[in-house]
């Protein structure tokens, strides 16, 4: 096991790695920019090494500075969190190359998912579904009818040079597919000079529902069920749950042997997140996240599993240990993001927090790295807390997280706290009975 | 279910009641004093009422002031808490008598446990092991060899007139036991004019073992398991744990049916907990108490049960639901009371507090009515939080408890926080080999 740690990042997930480092009994090493001086990770942290000015370019995106600090303080081994450098192949080749061991995946696999083209094809060619449609360019009207009518409507034909929704054409029915054909070759053509298009079921209603998965340098891979996040504002979560509303056990064991088989076949080492679009008892691969995501929580309340201990103990060697029917689900769990942001215009809020008080008691976990008198600066990230839940259902869960939204107390900046309390006592969202458009639809009718 | 109900209590126990009554949708009548005023609980309550000064007999032991604040308000029913009305049984009479509920046992059970002898022959009848010794008064020496020989020794001479350690002598081997007998029979005549003395066991390193018990009101009654609470100081609790490092599944699932068999039996009703003490694989009933206990979170982390609730579902007439088989026990949980007192001399230290910030993150609970600028008042317990931790071993549970004890910040007043860092840096501690006399003779040996 690692005796040191440095942790190339800053805020909530910052001190999450921190604990789990403490708990190990592993000495940690922060870094931070000039703006995070008086930072909690800073704080707590064994070590503490100043990597640059407030901008992150400058600072934790500056593997150089990162590097020396952890040269310097003598750690063995770097955890990125999410964001900054931990999607980095560079970074991760780098970490390895100066004899350090990245916590994460393979250099190779990062890059692999970073390329969201390459990730799909892998994947597809590991057995992971991606949404249903033509394999590549359609010949022919005919041809489009054939895979329409496998697929089923609603379908798109879409620009294959295409981008920005410019030659994407909706059928709802076989009626409209002629139209919608002839409308998308003709944009296609004035758009890109190239009326080549390609068909696709289209997802009017989907749902965004991710998987956990831990792998470890041996070849064995194991998930810890889904996530919904479908709850997202101009592609930022808010609020998540553990399990979906929408998914059941059968589902996430089908889903779920799917990904561990393909990701197995892979090779695949330490954490990683399959986010697939979501409807109508289809999964539909869109992308793989190669590091921890923010909203990892709701899955360690409902699997009692720390997925950050793990994350350390797989990039130190050690195996995985238990096999996938060791991993149980129990009760609901519900994260809601804290963001330093008015909770109407999402304007972002930085200042200082005049009074914090965290709510507390069973089944709620608060991870921040807030405190009272702290400045929230105005260079990052707005995201400050997140506040998880866990009880034996979701409607208890649900209720528990309003109580802990009614004790949270941050002062002296705006927050989206009223935004959940809204979300939370709508009777749709109660019912979860949302898709990934719900949130903004619902923001919109707040704001009207 | 009940639509209101009002919270006969102070402090962190009011709040931890306030919360399970707003996950359930349960309006709460908070009762203060003049000197909580600014309390939490008096803050997040939907309605509060003042029932008299500071001291505690003209205000949380006011029974009319308490009973005239249910009924203005229109409280249905009255929760107690621990300490103050929680195990009067004239109280819970007068509430019923006024037609609301008392959330506990029947008053005529709380009569009968509160009767110390009552309590242990009623045990004993139902099969509830004693502390083993002779029955009754012993009238000859070569008797008393006959029942030693047959507990075991080391054993104890004890006047049945006694008390305060008078009359009272251990024989650590049958050589001994002529000695302890004439010298008891020579203390006891000139203490008490009365040389009648009994044998018992001698427990020489006994652990303070609990069980904690719910009943329905149909006969229906099941365990939680145990706590060990061995670590006081002059008879005050002050860390607790679920499981014992002593106690097998196996032991448990024996004195859990024996208790389990004999409350039913009794038809006892709503929370409770039956205390023993415990060696060498003996289980020695020595009191009940019926009513929450300060230590039941820890109960809650390892079993995934919320007591409260159930308490309030239980005294609504609601059936228990499930089955002792139904109750499993995941992981180790450790509760660590932070009082306001000095850690070395434990001179209660009330005072303002300047910071408060409760640590977080995984597997961390915080019960408490603490806030910045709270004025803790010199009139009540010096209990001023409970921090508990759950992990899927001791050790885990040991080393979150540690950090989360380095996170925990309390400026302002003395609090025990750093009693508790030097407990689980102990060897001995660690080791989970520890008795009812370990925590004196741990702080005698910090004093000394």
């Amino acid at each position: 096991m690692f005796s040191k740690i440095l942790i190339a990042n800053r805020g909530e997930i910052a001190l999450r790695v921190l604990r789990a480092c403490r708990e190990l009994g592993i000495k940690t090493v922060a870094v931070h920019s000039t703006a995070d001086a008086d930072a909690m990770h800073v704080r707590l942290a064994d070590e503490a090494v100043c990597i640059g000015p407030a901008s992150s370019r400058d600072s934790y995106l500056n593997v150089a500075a990162i590097l020396s600090a952890a040269t310097i303080t003598g750690a063995e081994a770097i955890h990125p969190g999410y964001g900054f450098l931990s999607e980095n192949a560079d970074f991760a080749e780098t970490v390895e190359a100066h004899g350090l061991t990245f916590i994460g995946p393979t250099a190779d696999h990062i890059r692999m998912m970073g390329d969201k083209i390459t990730a799909k094809t892998t994947m597809l060619a590991l057995g992971v579904p991606l949404v249903p449609g033509s394999d590549g360019e359609l010949t022919s009207l005919e041809q489009a009818r054939e895979v329409a009518a496998r697929v089923g409507y609603p379908v798109l034909i879409k620009a294959a040079a295409g981008g920005g929704g410019r030659g994407m054409k909706v059928a709802q029915t076989a009626d409209e597919l002629e139209d919608a054909w002839n409308m998308a070759r003709t944009e296609a053509r004035a758009a890109f000079g190239n009326d080549a298009v390609y068909l696709e079921k289209y997802m009017d209603r989907p749902r965004h529902i991710e998987l956990q998965i831990l792998g470890d340098n041996y070849g064995n891979v194991v998930h810890f069920g889904e996530r919904d996040c479908s709850l997202q504002r101009r592609h930022q979560k808010l609020l998540e749950e553990a399990g979906s509303p929408a998914i059941s056990a059968e589902q996430r064991d089908a889903i779920g042997r799917t990904a561990t088989e393909a990701l197995s076949r892979m090779g695949y080492r330490n954490a990683g997140t399959l986010e697939f679009l979501y409807q109508d008892g289809q999964f539909c691969f869109i992308e793989m996240n190669t590091r921890l995501q923010v909203e990892h929580p709701v899955t360690e309340m409902v699997c009692d599993v720390d997925l950050v201990r793990e994350q350390i103990r797989l990039a130190a060697g050690e195996k995985l240990g238990y096999a996938q029917k060791d991993i149980t689900f129990s009760g609901h769990a519900i994260e809601c993001r804290i963001n330093a942001e008015d909770p109407v215009t999402f304007a972002p809020c930085p200042g200082t927090v005049a009074v914090y008080h965290p709510p507390g008691g069973l089944g709620v976990r608060v991870d921040s790295a807030l405190y009272t008198g702290y400045r929230v600066p105005p260079f990052y990230d707005s995201m400050i807390a997140k506040l998880i839940v866990h009880a034996p259902t979701r409607e208890q869960a649900i209720a528990r997280m309003q109580r802990a939204l009614d004790e949270f107390v941050v002062e002296g900046i705006k927050t989206v706290i009223p935004l959940h309390r809204q979300i939370l006592d709508d009777p749709q969202f109660r019912k979860g009975d949302y898709t990934i458009h719900w949130l903004e639809q619902f923001t919109a009718r707040l704001q009207g």
